[in-house]
């Protein structure tokens, strides 16, 4: 019998709808010993209760604190926007529960830390949902590269681009304001390519970048103008510790991107090329095969030799963005019931903040920086 | 409010699956005014009462007529192997009960017109699940050909290409086997494309065809081998009731591709190519812009400007093949309540077996052959 | 020391510059034993001597029997329209030259024939020139097919599509006229397509064809419309001796296409694709690796390991379409010093010409056609 | 009737081959007013003659000085190692001859600096050759820009990777010594994206990079194994002076990728892309088309409405690499003719030559490096 493991989630918007669906799609295709029973959901806007119906959680409520406290509810789901994570998430680990919280796991690294010393200190399970790691592709990149098919990694090459607002006249939001949102594309973007490096090639010693703000000023609902405070976009290049290179670019001013994730990684015996616009596919090439028909391979991840894909449909039928977050349930939740170690958890989420708090010092400060240990 | 409409759904493998899981996905991302409610699953096997658990049904039974004769449902879904369509959905029908129906619609041409005649003297709304008219991209093209951005349409150009047995050891199944299964990948892959070529194009007026099967026999599970009386492979070509030309391949056989349809569509003042292993892609090419910069665009089809898509994620979000299951729904479900005609139905899917039939013949006879009326 | 081969060549515009090039290219990049003396171009049209002059040619005439009765020349190639082919060669292969020649070799299948049996009576080399088999794409295909690395082939699929006269306003050309052209997109590009299918599968033992006229008539120059004789579509199904089937669409009208010839062959260990536009690369499928990275392989093919490649430049620097003539020249001259067979030679050309005509046939009577032997 | 430019050519390998080669084609498709005389080959080493008899020069000679005097010679190509540019190209410009010298121009900005003074001085035509720039595509990518279908610029996004040396136990080579090559994939591959990405973009202000040896020691001829001095990668981030950004990755240990040159650009109205391994393409994105059909589209650069593609073949026909060096001679040749100026010119090696100093400086200081005025 699988174990019921009762959630509350906090956000019910565009993210607290992913959370809410991967959690009711889990059960109808993963066999993992657990099983998610939702059970509050919790938000401050007038639609919470539609929301909680709609998406079939049995309770909810406009407070957070009444979650956490609640000694029904084994874990909890942090879908807020990142200012508020460190607070929720204490209090949460505080009360015993385990936790999977959005990226990035915090506005800054102090709050990270205080987050995992928390977590550690509570000794429950916690987990920050870089979900791109859950991508049957990416997590089969990381499996090649783990069992040494790629031998030692030369150089990761990554780039996160959106045009949402490339018009200059589309409005001032709230990620353009650097009080509210921290930093810009750097943070919002190189955030998740920063865990994929980490996750693909280890650890960031050093750091060397530079940001711009195209368009300086946007139009706000009151008729003004307001300043953009944050990046329109970043590059920055890094040192890994085994003395790999990365370089990397984000960018919210990428004309003809929507969603365009992408990273190369390169190594003594092979590279790996993965594109999120086309999720299903890892470019992979082997060296030393033979000459005549050496290439780079399209290899359509849906196969059951292959990362999460086995659970769900047949080979190639192909799976959406948003099974991304099932799998990092399956991950959280199996760590649960089997009492072992979900990755990526708040150190790792912590590590990621570490690296993009030394760009931004060296792009303040127009010199390379050593990453924090 | 949003009227319930209570389902029965009958099958519960591969299809049954898929089924169950675009009813529990529609209602958090389509408001139609329509709610489908999960009642009775019916199959014939052990794990039945599992997998309605599993799915979310409220309850179970192994007889379809319970399911048919039951005056708390509304509608029933027929998900069943080919051979038991037509005695379900005319019992269905006779019911006074909606019915959406897995495709081929029958097997044969005469059963598929009992069905129509069935659905229509009750007055009840019919449906067939030709599933890929319901991808974003395939209802994008639907769109611009309907609108006339390819002006006349001059060729068809379909191909359906799967490798499951590729291994000559393969065992033999039951879809190997003429008498059970009425024919091989011309049929179960040949309705999909003959389906979508009357979706964007029209009616197919004559037909030639050959078909092969590369491996005589198999092995069987009692260690005896089984002669293989179903198509390996397919090619035919059509022409429509326009003038258009159409050529088509099917093929089990096919090294390489795991779940590869792919067409391309020519007409007077534009070309579309799609490819089911790129879901979410459309390559449109529109005549008559600045020579220097025309080509082949790739579009992404997950904007609120593509068709269903506006109701999951934001833009560039991939959606997976199960998403165009919930598409189904949403057209049959808003039919329902709305009292409006939904595609493909009976009709489609009886046209679709008049064609096939059509192919059949030509095949044996080796000539051309015109498609009955 | 290379032996000196003194070439007439025939025709002098399109082709006949593409030939031009290929023989000046030749000796720079591949050390055959054979290098080719540019004597005499011979064409009908004002601007010969300035053309030969720029070509590199050491004498021209208007007269092509002048070329055959050359005793200086060694051997004649035949660039001229198609309707020429026969007369020419036969007057060439008579005189004791070595021939090659445009494709396709002759308009009808009778003609072919004679060629041929002058070509064996005279004991001379003779040559078709179908290019494609020449690049080293293509090229490395046939290898891999001979090699057994596909195993036994079960589906050739071609294509062959252009959109040069997809306006309707288009003038009416020569092409259009069957009196002058015999047909229409079916044999210019279809013979191509046969030939590449004969190349890589073997030989075709049955045929089923349609075409079509979309616009039926065009503007002539004199301000009147004329009729359109020619097929603008064909679309046709083949099964060769072996059992495989082949399917084959060509078009002048295909939007978007300018000159996208491409084929898939499947066999039971592997698949492998080509695109024209993409000359250099080759997808190759081998069935039989790990399945966590089996795909379609990417293969450049500019390394030593590739057929012609080595002769240019470094691995990854890539080859323009007129390469194909170049490596033409190079398997033909090395026949005559080598007293070897060239392949596609006029026995090639005659069985592509018997298809064509069954295709014919085929379509004015709507029923499968053996091809003659 | 055209000019005759006798040129003379210093250097017989590789480059002197593909240069030899564009001599040789130029004439037979580019009308320009010009027509090169392919005059003296001069090289070091004993098969010189052969090459010169191959390649079609009048005549040959082991001394450069002997060229540079000839009074016949109106031009003269440098295709010799970097570390002699400087000295050749002096001493031609003082001779009065024009001069076209193999990239990069020089070992150090203050010989690129005497170049570029001696060619103004004598008032001679000078060019560097920076090919990329003169493939259709790429100039197409120039023209579109400039024309201002992208809007400003924001980001420039280059690489250029090869994998030649991967295996540990390739030898070592005279590129691999920092005394001879100055330094590693940097220099010898920056300098190609160093000039695109002024060419496409503008100056570039200010850098930032990073490099790597990741091979410390390679076998050498002798049995012992030599360090290995020059950088087998670089990164390295810019601003240019517009404020746009850049990244840049070059390496010569990418698995998998044999000469992959690639990048992109993006603007405010649009974005374009464009990789070396598919010569002929142009992925071009412009903004403000209608949503539902916007995509980045895939343009074949080979109509009459591309640079330089209307002198080759029909559309569709694509080119190969060593048509750039022809390209870049019709620029060159047509200068002299013309006397207007060519890009890129002496001032163009200059300028890159000071941004890889820069850079070079930015790697060892760690720092971002204003590039000199």
């Amino acid at each position: 019998m699988a174990r019921q493991i009762r959630m509350g989630l906090i956000g019910h918007k565009f993210m607290g709808r992913a959370h809410s669906h991967a959690l009711r799609d889990l059960p109808m295709f993963f066999d993992i010993g657990a099983e998610p029973v939702m059970q509050t959901l919790c938000g401050l806007e007038e639609d919470l209760e539609a929301a909680a119906r709609r998406y079939g959680w049995a309770s909810w409520t406009h407070s957070w604190r009444e979650v956490v406290e609640d000694p029904r509810i084994d874990a909890i789901s942090i879908c807020t926007p990142g200012h508020t994570h460190c607070e929720i998430a204490v209090a949460a680990c505080r009360a015993g529960k385990h936790v999977i919280c959005e990226k990035p796991l915090a506005l800054t690294l102090a709050e990270a830390r205080r987050m995992l010393e928390a977590a550690r200190s509570a000794g429950v399970k916690h987990a920050v949902n870089f979900n791109y790691r859950k991508a049957p592709a990416v997590a089969l990149a990381h499996q090649l590269i783990r069992e040494g098919h790629l031998g030692r990694i030369f150089l990761f090459h990554g780039f996160y681009f959106q045009d949402w607002p490339l018009d200059p006249e589309f409005p001032h939001v709230w990620r353009m304001d650097r009080s509210v949102a921290g930093a810009g594309s750097m943070a919002d973007k190189g955030s998740h390519l920063l865990d994929l490096a980490r996750f693909l090639v280890g650890e960031i010693a050093e750091v060397s970048a530079a940001t711009e703000i195209y368009v300086k000023e946007r139009p706000s609902a009151g008729g003004t103008r307001l300043p953009v405070t944050t990046d329109d976009a970043a590059v920055f290049t890094v040192r890994f510790s085994t003395g790999a290179l990365g370089l990397f670019a984000t960018s919210r001013m990428a004309a003809g991107h929507k969603n365009g994730l992408g990273f190369e990684v390169q190594g003594a015996r092979g590279s790996l090329r993965f594109d999120l616009e086309r999720l299903n596919e890892l470019q992979v090439y082997l060296a030393g095969e033979p000459g005549a028909t050496e290439g780079f391979r399209t290899v359509l991840a849906t196969s059951p030799e292959h990362p999460y894909a086995g659970a769900w449909w047949p080979p190639g039928h192909v799976l959406g963005w948003e099974h991304t977050f099932v799998h990092q349930y399956v991950d959280f939740l199996r760590a649960v019931v089997d009492d072992t170690q979900v990755r990526p958890d708040f150190e790792d989420g912590m590590k990621a903040q570490a690296v993009l708090e030394a760009i931004e010092t060296a792009a303040r400060n127009r010199r390379w920086i050593q990453v924090e240990a």
